[in-house]
């Protein structure tokens, strides 16, 4: 199934696209995307009720806003350097182990709403990345089983403040979790969907001009591992996110480094899952 | 007032204890100590609401488990470093601001309730510290208008695998974030009450020795400028926790460092805001 959130912020409503594109209102299942909802066998119970109910979902026409796949997940956790390309860029070494960050949850935002150049900022950046939300409480998994631990993919834009990140004290999470500097969807794809997550094509454009173009199979380490090791750490919970890491082609990366200013438009998308887009705007005081 | 929640894991309820140690449960209020609680002006309506109905609530007589002091903040944020004599134990300078960093949510708990020793883990380690709790939503809030956003404090152990932390890939998040790494409480002391965050002595002992005595009038960085700096780089919701760093006296101090192995008691306390006791047990597959 294709899940999305839709509707003004704070109040979006549960939806599922079919194949064809048509788009249902699944409010009536009495659900949203919550840890509750996939810790509770959501995804297959949903899929049940719509086979009874199908027909007496509203059909969902005209514009509307995307809201995050999913709300207000528990945890939003990063992989860092996951892609060789881009650690070099970085001017860092390929990690021996996933390199593990947080950004805050209060960072979620819909795929397509404005991304927020915070107050003085000057590197304000981007990272197309492979999104993986968690289906049930994992603890200790090992490789081998992991992927049963899988709800399903999106698509997410790892933004990164890189003077917060790395110039002001410290742990990366100051550069990572302003407001608005997790958009993630449009889609939630299940994982029982025909999409192989180690083969897609994933790249991100700003103002039309290609920056990244990977594939998630240059994955330095890939999903069972991501999952595995994070679990050893802490305990994840249906509903979490966990970023895979982005390729090369950030604003870092470039001699001079490129950042975002006022205007900008970030548009990206990942095979299968969808796409993006993002216009950069100003902090406004409030 | 000084608020706890009490009641088995996953279901605990409400309460309220009076100068002089009665203790109320408030469950008839109609509301959890939550992001809900404290953005909606919870404690004042709380208050208000006693003043009508305390005579109704029932007393809570006999032994019960105190859980955290609030239900699943959205963010738990600490400062690294912020006693100056902590720091140079740890082989690190004073920082020029404050240093940030998160444990995952997952990782909070009772106050008396078991610190599970990680598997395999060699370098378990403990931090007490004085925990802030924010009362509304603040962004880009000033030092002078800081206070204001407090609900209140309470005891916090900042839990840490040093291994994990320093050892295993960079961020420190993989060695604070493990289930039960955070207990928190017993009390939420609320900010109204005659309490100077800023003169508090708070101690920590391993098996009844004094492994950590002191007073957070040695912070590097006080509440307010903690704050302050912090809602530069996200907003900060009701209800979250923000843990202002431990003094001198953890284990990874001492030379050669020490750490907690199964039967270990940890006891720890702050002035004004209680005591708290954690035993540390071995982690046993599920």
């Amino acid at each position: 199934m294709k899940l999305f959130r839709f509707g003004p912020e704070g109040s979006e409503k549960p939806g599922v696209e079919f194949p064809g594109g048509k788009q249902l209102d699944v409010s009536a299942f009495g659900e949203d995307y919550t840890e509750d909802f996939f810790g509770n066998n959501g995804i297959a119970r949903l899929k049940t009720w719509l086979g009874e109910h199908q027909d007496t979902c509203p059909v969902i026409r005209g514009e509307f806003r995307f809201g995050p796949v999913v709300k207000r997940p528990s945890k939003l956790i990063c992989i860092g350097l996951n892609y060789a390309k881009h650690a070099a860029e970085s001017g860092m070494k390929a990690p021996e182990e996933p390199v593990v960050f947080f950004k805050a949850t209060s960072s979620v935002t819909g795929p397509n709403d404005p991304v927020i150049i915070p107050r003085g900022s000057q590197k304000t950046d981007w990272e197309v990345e492979l999104a993986v939300v968690i289906g049930k409480k994992a603890s200790y998994v090992s490789k081998e089983e992991a992927m049963d631990y899988v709800a399903g993919y999106a698509l997410h834009n790892d933004y990164s403040e890189r003077e917060y990140q790395l110039e002001r004290g410290g742990q990366w999470v100051k550069g990572k979790s302003c407001d608005t500097f997790a958009p993630l969807g449009p889609y939630l794809v299940t994982a029982d969907e025909d999409l192989d997550p180690h083969n897609l094509r994933l790249w991100l454009k700003v103002n039309g001009e290609l920056m990244q173009d990977s594939n998630t199979s240059d994955f330095i380490f890939n999903i069972p591992e991501v999952i595995s090791h994070l679990s050893e750490f802490m305990t994840l919970l249906p509903g979490d996110v966990i970023s895979t890491g982005t390729p090369a082609g950030v604003g870092l990366g470039f001699q001079p480094p490129r950042y975002l200013k006022p205007g900008d438009v970030v548009e990206l998308g990942i095979e299968g899952l969808g796409e993006a887009r993002q216009e950069a705007v100003a902090y406004q005081e409030k």
